[in-house]
């Protein structure tokens, strides 16, 4: 299961610089922050939660884990709603080895729960698409070398195909000694 | 065919909002730039002559065309090598609808000419690979909606897997009236 392989893949420590573009205003802002991914077991109580609430409880989830971040530095920021650090819980179930779908106790472009789509690529890069009330977000990520990947996010409006926003990450894998 | 397509698709000017990061440094650099780009026949005296240095004469160009840069800003670089405009050439000769080559007048991470090899992924991103005399330089396309692109980059050092640097480029299309 290809879902299975990246999230081994993803998990550990990184260290994130991460810049955003706001499109309408030509606005730059930069974030450095440390990202932990971890696995967590199906059984865990957060995920059949998510489950039950996602109406998913007959589902069987692959791989559910977490993703907390911390944000160092913000300098340019504007945005006084912008989380300095957070902690989401993301359950992906395989509807095939290319495709499924991810519950997120909290979303990416709105700060709700969220079911997105996910696919890989050809090149295994990794797709997710998620429907907001407001927006729709499409996020990818791609492993550049073993240590390093990069992730990219386009912000949409849901009516009408505005982007409003676009993001880009490079994120290095710390190595702990 | 794919790239002819592409080509198409591309041709216009762009205002371009690009950031890079420097991994190593953990540093970040912002640039605005509007970028033109303008097919031109495969007849053009400069095309011809590309085909030649590159040893390729025999082969078939399809849409070939011209990229030229201009930054407008460029207030974090501490890189006094870095260009603020220029112009390329760029001759795809395609092996099959997927992927060909791609010959340019002038490189991405060094500047001299070089030849690409370039691929579209399933979702019809396009992937550009180079290698360089140090170094090696990964390039994706790919288009948001008909007038928003987003184009990423990662360079590495061509003997082992060291990543140098990212970039990542917002486009949006300027619509003359």
């Amino acid at each position: 299961m290809k879902i299975e392989h990246f999230v081994a893949q993803s998990e550990g420590t990184w260290r994130s610089m991460r810049s955003s573009h706001s499109l309408a205003f030509q606005q730059f802002e930069e974030v450095l922050s440390e990202i932990h991914i971890k696995k967590v077991t199906p059984e865990e109580p957060e995920v059949i939660e998510l489950l039950k609430s996602s109406a998913k409880q007959d589902c069987i989830p692959v791989s559910p884990f977490t993703m907390e971040w911390k944000a160092e530095s913000d300098w340019e920021s504007d945005d006084p709603s912008a989380v300095a650090s957070g902690c989401c819980l993301l359950v992906p179930i395989p509807a095939s080895t290319e495709r499924g779908v991810i519950l997120r106790s909290l979303g990416y472009a709105e700060a709700q729960e969220a079911i997105s789509n996910y696919q890989f690529l050809s090149d295994g890069t990794f797709v997710l698409s998620t429907k907001y009330g407001q927006s729709l977000a499409e996020e990818r990520i791609w492993f550049v070398s073993k240590h390093v990947r990069c992730r990219s996010s386009v912000i949409r409006t849901s009516e009408g195909s505005g982007v409003l926003q676009t993001s880009f990450a490079s994120e290095v894998r710390q190595l702990t000694e």
